[in-house]
């Protein structure tokens, strides 16, 4: 039982790389750097991605796929904030988005006049780990409200990630949170992760998230 | 392909409820009531657990089964405040605990002069909605600072759930949360719910949450 329990899991793995192998040349072909946004439940995925869209909107052709359990809120939320399509994806119970999903999101999209595509997956740090969605980069994010040890009991998230982003750093001065150690605890699981400091809710820090992410545009070849 | 991915994990599914129905006897046998944690990641289980310990350890023999993806660290805070056993179980990538892991946690615990018993399940709002482990009720946690919509957004687990706490009240003062919407949004997908509103860090709330366990196991008959 155990064993084919294995072997199934091991298909269907397979069939989602070779998706993900798909999507990604798809996205490389329209040169659209993806970024698949990964996070506990409310951590502030959404309200950090409406405010790119307002801020970075004018400058940059940004399309969202924003995947939910149930309900399609995250995706109503961005649409107020951008002209291009937002692409809704409820998994119906599924706790992390996959290749498939992607790759049918993507047809909706017009990715030949698109600059940057957030993929926003389900609010999870087990799941999306394992999953290969066809990105170009994973980013992590989590909260000062969740405790510094976060990366080291969610080890799997944090290796896979390129970026980490820290937020509600507004909320630092009402709680006991050593900001220097959740760093140190995600280095330790990944030393090569960048990070950025933010709280999409008073906008601190998202300078640098702006600027990363335009650099992310201008150095995929056009 | 698809088919039998279902096949296989209906047939898992069934062995993790026949495991979970013999937990369920034994701890029926033993008159342990057990409560299964559920939340997101870092919304305070394990410092609600500390809590709890320190104020009901004298009154009360409580034992904890402790589940994370990597590293013992709750397991570890947790038996600094009870002489009782507290049972770690990593789970090892997987993003939630099943009726096996509970079983064989249990050989390790006295059940037969426990009181009560928690069990703290993967921080994670997704799959453990969907894996009986034998518990007597599950209780979901989610935080003031996590988001409104959380209970429509994740409605398996709040609608499985029997109790729910809305922790870090003590930070409502600088949120923009509204405590009513929330509770509204869980009702909608579980009117029977019952609400605990607490501060693990402050202590406001948790003695009406003592009460109800003093009361759960008193209805426990010996």
């Amino acid at each position: 039982m155990a064993v084919r329990t294995i072997e199934v899991r091991e298909k269907v793995m397979a069939r989602n790389d070779e998706l993900a192998a798909r999507v990604r040349e798809r996205l490389a072909e329209a040169r659209v750097p993806a970024l698949n946004l990964v996070s506990s439940p409310g951590s502030g995925k959404t309200l950090l991605l409406e405010q790119t869209l307002k801020t970075l909107g004018d400058r940059l052709e940004i399309a969202v796929v924003s995947g939910d359990v149930q309900t399609q809120n995250d995706a109503d939320r961005l649409a107020l904030h951008t002209d291009r399509l937002v692409q809704a994806v409820v998994t119906g119970g599924a706790c992390h988005l996959d290749a498939r999903q992607v790759m049918t999101a993507l047809d909706a999209l017009d990715l030949a006049t698109t600059d940057l595509l957030f993929i926003e997956n389900v609010g999870n740090l087990v799941c999306p780990a394992s999953w290969d969605i066809g990105e170009t980069a994973k980013v992590v994010m989590f909260s000062v409200t969740e405790g510094e040890d976060k990366p080291v009991k969610y080890p799997k998230m944090f290796e896979k990630a390129s970026f980490a982003i820290l937020n509600k750093i507004d909320l630092l001065p009402y709680l006991d949170f050593d900001i220097e150690a959740a760093i140190a605890f995600a280095r330790q699981v990944n030393p090569e992760l960048r990070f950025f400091r933010t709280s999409a809710l008073t906008g601190e820090g998202l300078e640098k998230w702006y600027e990363f992410l335009i650099g992310r545009v201008e150095k995929t070849p056009a």
